[in-house]
């Protein structure tokens, strides 16, 4: 059964597993301890945190040991904060962080900092520019990933990096996708990386606060980590993770080929494959194992579940997949199409096979999603009289991707300079509808309030 | 080799052993997916839920899985103080709750919060009547310990829970030292646990939020266990944590019967075997395994490293142990002596040979470690003459028990009524002068400043 959701987590790598096992005998006391049983788990304590500092380049001091990647980012970026509040209270991100990041600047704004948020393009990616831009002289912090988690695109990080260095602001990257695959290059300040996105085990997150960094930690601490992360150590874990971050390592230069071809394959293939899909996230500079796309006139749900049933495990930034009923930040701000939104992403040694089966099953479960939802046949027919008529489709209490597809359906009764106002109070309708405008060649004019709802204006161009 | 330290952290249960093993295949994905492997996760993770609500007596949507003891003190005061603001900004704590509490307690002072800290009796419990006196009308939020993590000696939880319920005010019970003991009695309103105490995997705290009580999680959150903890779950370590609960559950009545013969047989046997040795703690009211006692003219560091080279695993609370060579908070607040201080926490299990071979080991350890200090005999001289000259011993510079050794050698030669003026500038002193007066029948007269450190006056009565 090919899981393909290793972006959120993968199974414990065997040598993790090992790992795990023996120290759960060596590692269960408390380090601070003066007794043999308190010596043995400072000691197995010590060399995790020496190989952690190999893995990632650093010091072994700069390394903090947490117990989540989340909880890494948190306590980094509100202690980078901390530690230069005398500089200012300005805070830099760019608008497709992991929720992590962003919810930590959320909760600075709350306290009464201001944040920028620098955008993105169409492939996910920030322009080093935005953020010489954003700098200011009371910038405390900068925060940038490594890699995209929902598309996979690489950032510029040393280049972010060198212009934050300039400037004399930290730079926090959020390193948690790419970390498995290798070091994080450039002069970065702040780091953190989540252990069970490697083949660790949960409950083990790493920040490293770079020596020179100014680092106040907020809320209670203790003296452990430094007195940056409170709470006894999970010792058995922390050494399973680092185990198995060294073990991915020795794979990462093979596995990045072999998996980078699996993802080209379905790159080139799916849109060969399937009516109606844009593949997101840039083609080049990528994770070597994720690839994104969204699907016209499919419900996002459905279609995970169609493919959990025929034995695929995926993951969808579609609106209707999550609680909020809105579509995942990282797909809005890159301005792409989010309905039937699919995230392939593959663990190390993912079979060639299962990718091939995956292409081969992925266009009869998406065609029978639209044909369940009515949507319209892929080339819609053409029009034959011009007119600027303006027709209503009221779309009001449907949800994603029923809008597109009431819009789809009636586009080719439509004159050509003839327009279609859309009214639907469903938020990925703000999304989608230009993004199908954009897939189709026809212009999206804009949205205007309605009483109920937004009204969606498109027109027919061709 | 014994190993006599279960109050820090116990070895795995093998009932958690082969919990974790089963649930690390079972239970690494992320439990929000749709997808098979997050919904197994999602399945295991509802049922350790349901295991811990019956195992703590409340309702499963009151459980809040941390990621260790720590963070659940952590997270369960800052939110329910936050929870109750408009109320306002007071705080009652007792004097030897666990670190955790009192540094959340410090950091709500920092943030402009108001705490009270109820003292307790030289057994280390507190009066209810001390938190009646305490509650104000502003008062947020109340914290007691269920028992001591230094002296075993347990709280009047009920009784401090119906006063404070009576006021309105939450009493917040860190229940780490005895929720593998049984569930907690009386009114509380928060509770919170650590899974390593009672033999679960190190990385799994428990926060319980009794429905009804106000809470506003403070920081950064998501959308994981009811927007209260963040970062990924750590399921195949909370399941786990959640077997051995109910394990040691189940062994409880007979092991409570078992260890608390072996603890009263060491408070009897320690006093009869080691001359001047005060045993603290209260000798009817207190856990199952813990047994704490002082040796007077005894460095408790020496004494942890003798009785580890015999192959006995305790702790201590004399400052010589500590980082920052204060003595425990909770032996100062006690008011009983703190040098050679040995905290004996016996796990489930223990061999009685163990003890007994303990019993048989210490009157020679600690005898070693006196000859090795030059500490005075047993019992001091009988005075000659009366007098009224004041007798200096500059100890300045001197770490504990030297202090104390000091003005034990000189006061076989000091007349009835004389005055022995000990300068120290060791913060041990001025909790264990006092206290070696109180054990020998002297008077204690007072400190006074001195150009450097602390002069503590002793009068001879006898």
């Amino acid at each position: 059964m090919p899981y393909f959701d290793a972006a959120s987590a993968v199974p414990l790598h065997p040598v993790a597993r090992q790992a795990l096992l023996a120290s759960l005998d060596e590692g269960w006391a408390d380090p601070t301890r003066l007794h043999r049983e308190g010596r043995r788990a400072r000691m197995l304590l010590d060399a995790a945190r020496e190989a952690a500092a190999e893995a990632v380049g650093c010091r072994p001091g700069e390394i903090v040991f947490t117990s989540s990647g989340t909880r890494a980012v948190h306590t980094g970026v509100a202690g980078a904060l901390a530690g230069r509040r005398r500089v200012g209270h300005h805070l830099i991100v760019s608008t497709v962080e992991h929720s992590s990041v962003l919810h930590s600047a959320d909760s600075f704004e709350v306290e009464g900092g201001t944040v920028d948020r620098v955008p993105v393009d169409r492939t996910g990616a920030v322009d080093p520019s935005g953020y010489a831009a954003a700098l200011r002289p009371d910038t405390a912090l900068a925060c940038l990933q490594s890699a995209n988690h929902e598309v996979g695109t690489v950032q510029p990080v040393a280049e972010v990096a060198a212009v934050c260095r300039a400037a004399g602001v930290p730079l926090f990257v959020d390193a948690a996708q790419s970390l498995g695959w290798g070091p994080v290059e450039g002069d970065w300040s702040l780091l953190a990386g989540s252990a069970h996105k490697w083949g660790g085990p949960s409950g083990v997150g790493l920040l490293v606060v770079r020596k020179g960094v100014r680092f106040a930690a907020q809320g209670p601490v203790d003296e452990r980590e430094s007195g940056r992360a409170a709470g006894f150590e999970n010792i058995p874990a922390i050494v399973a993770a680092v185990a198995s971050l060294r073990a991915v390592r020795i794979e990462a230069a093979e596995e990045t080929v072999r998996l980078r071809e699996l993802t080209a394959r379905i790159r080139a293939e799916v849109p060969r494959l399937v009516p109606d899909v844009e593949v997101v996230g840039d083609a080049g500079r990528r994770l070597p194992g994720i690839v994104t796309f969204s699907c016209l006139y499919v419900d996002g749900e459905a279609l995970l579940h169609e493919l959990d049933r025929e034995g695929f495990s995926v993951s969808s930034g579609s609106s209707c997949t999550s609680s909020t009923l809105t579509p995942s930040h990282v797909l809005k701000a890159m301005g792409v199409l989010s309905e039937g939104n699919v995230r392939v992403s593959l663990p190390p040694g993912t079979a060639e096979a299962d990718v091939a089966r995956f292409l081969q099953v992925l266009p009869r479960v998406v065609a029978g999603v639209r044909e369940k939802l009515g949507a319209p046949a892929p080339a819609p027919a053409p029009a034959v009289t011009v007119a600027d008529d303006v027709i209503a489709v009221d779309a009001l209490g449907k949800r994603c991707p029923v809008p597109v597809i009431e819009l789809a359906k009636i586009f080719g009764d439509v004159p050509v300079g003839g327009t279609v106002r859309v009214l639907s109070d469903d938020e990925a309708a703000r999304l989608d509808i230009p993004a199908w405008c954009e897939m189709r060649g026809q212009e999206y004019v804009g949205e205007e309030p309605a009483p109920r709802g937004t009204a969606y204006l498109v027109r027919r161009v061709s």
